[in-house]
């Protein structure tokens, strides 16, 4: 495995990987691995010939208010996990590699990120789509893999791509979870015991969304009132949005036709975990 | 010479070229061609072994006020003249194949973009950022190249491909001027016979501020005086704005050190000029 810290470096170790015909897998990450991106990493390693992992804690991802200092950072559990994957090349540049003192261009999508974490967390997904962008033009990946647990992000970056003509394929894999169905996260990290029980809320209360949309219940409100309830309960537990939506465009309906997007943000103790799901409601039977 | 209408053939084009060792060059226009573009075609045809021409009139970089569709498209007279200067590929796409209906993707760099030009025409630099972003993207040049007329787009062109690490070289050429030294500028097209003559005032006002800053004049309030007087004297002239900045930040300089950009901005009748030079001023000795 390669680790490569600057830009031309990892250029160059792509462009031999070229050469030799491979097509280039990229899985964008923050580091604190664990089995979400191993998932992706696997997918990239089956699809492609080259893979690359890069590792970097976004800064203008994360507001001022927000987690950016604390947000774990493993960089020898992560390299140690990595070269075990079989993974072709690590990015793991330093801030000032990916930008420079007097940085000014920025990437923006702007229907999309109006909802869900967009409304909770301005500027968040104008970080993201900027470090993506980014990534993409350093290490120019036929393909980059990106976990559904982030599902308004990954809409985000597909739209991000077709967007400006990045001449990426963009892959989506299903979200992982712990034995007990919360799913991984590196922020999973910060909650304490008590914590870490009452964050299984998120789950339970997207299983039994799944549950009475599949039973013919139609109407959002009915089933956003139902898993507030049930997240409430949890003592930890604060709503930052709970949101049913169109699985594309990510307006909220009103109204569940056939599928649509359960989204929600918790904060358990000060930790915001998201989680969704897709809504599957019974067919019409004509 | 290829035209090509879809981003799919264009890439295939370039990806021929490319697997034929050849270097590509890019030269975006909106089409109208003049000897500017013609000086741009002729450097590409000189640095790289494949140089594409894309005539796009992008809507994203006019405001609703602009001259968006009275802008002139001479496609034919742009094809045989591009056919004679040896081109390879001409990349004249649609508005529709650039920007998809649900389009909502943006490129945006927010320095430069405050001076200038970025102050009269908000948006501008946006729309501009976001079709270069999105040609260099479907084109993938190694080489891209632009006039200094627009002297502020190239500044910007320049941070938006440094600051999102697009693989491009870009190179900026000189200004091209009619022989009594009006800038070449599709807009011109616009000017009737007086307004033609009034239109030289911009040339010999800065001729005037060179003259002035070589004989030692550092004060950009006096040269910015000097120069509106001259432009105003003329009847059809309404100046926009009249500038001395950084060469490089774009910031106005009160007082001019070695070098400074003297930029301006006129209406001449309804016709907005733009013409730029690099005012020099004595060096010190020491």
């Amino acid at each position: 495995m390669i680790i490569a810290r600057t830009v031309s470096q990892t250029r160059k170790a792509v462009k031999q990987a070229r050469k030799r015909g491979k097509t280039i897998g990229l899985i964008p990450t923050m580091g604190a691995l664990h089995k979400g991106h191993i998932s992706l990493i696997k997918a990239s390693l089956k699809e492609t010939g080259f893979s690359a992992v890069s590792i970097f804690v976004n800064p203008l991802q994360f507001s001022p208010n927000e987690d950016f200092k604390k947000y774990p950072r493993k960089f020898s559990a992560d390299e140690k996990l990595l070269k075990k994957t079989g993974v072709n090349l690590l990015f793991y540049p330093s801030v000032d590699t990916i930008y420079h003192p007097n940085h000014s261009v920025y990437v923006e999508e702007t229907s999309l990120t109006n909802f869900l974490c967009g409304k909770s967390r301005p500027g968040h997904f104008k970080g993201v789509a900027t470090v993506v962008a980014k990534l993409f033009n350093i290490i120019q990946p036929d393909i980059a893999f990106f976990g559904q647990k982030d599902y308004q992000q990954a809409q985000i970056i597909k739209r991000v791509t077709t967007g400006l003509n990045f001449p990426v394929k963009i892959k989506v894999m299903p979200i992982i979870r712990e034995k007990d169905g919360i799913a991984m996260s590196s922020r999973n990290a910060y909650l304490n015991t008590q914590e870490r029980k009452d964050a299984l809320a998120l789950y339970q209360s997207l299983k039994l969304a799944e549950k009475l949309a599949k039973n013919g219940c139609k109407d959002s409100g009915i089933i956003k009132r139902k898993v507030r309830t049930l997240i409430k309960a949890k003592k930890s537990a604060r709503i930052d949005y709970v949101e049913i939506t169109d699985i594309e465009t990510l307006r909220p309906l009103k109204q569940i036709e056939d599928k649509a997007l359960l989204g929600l943000a918790v904060f358990i103790g000060k930790t915001r975990l998201i989680d969704n799901t897709i809504l599957r409601t019974k067919r019409h039977i004509r």
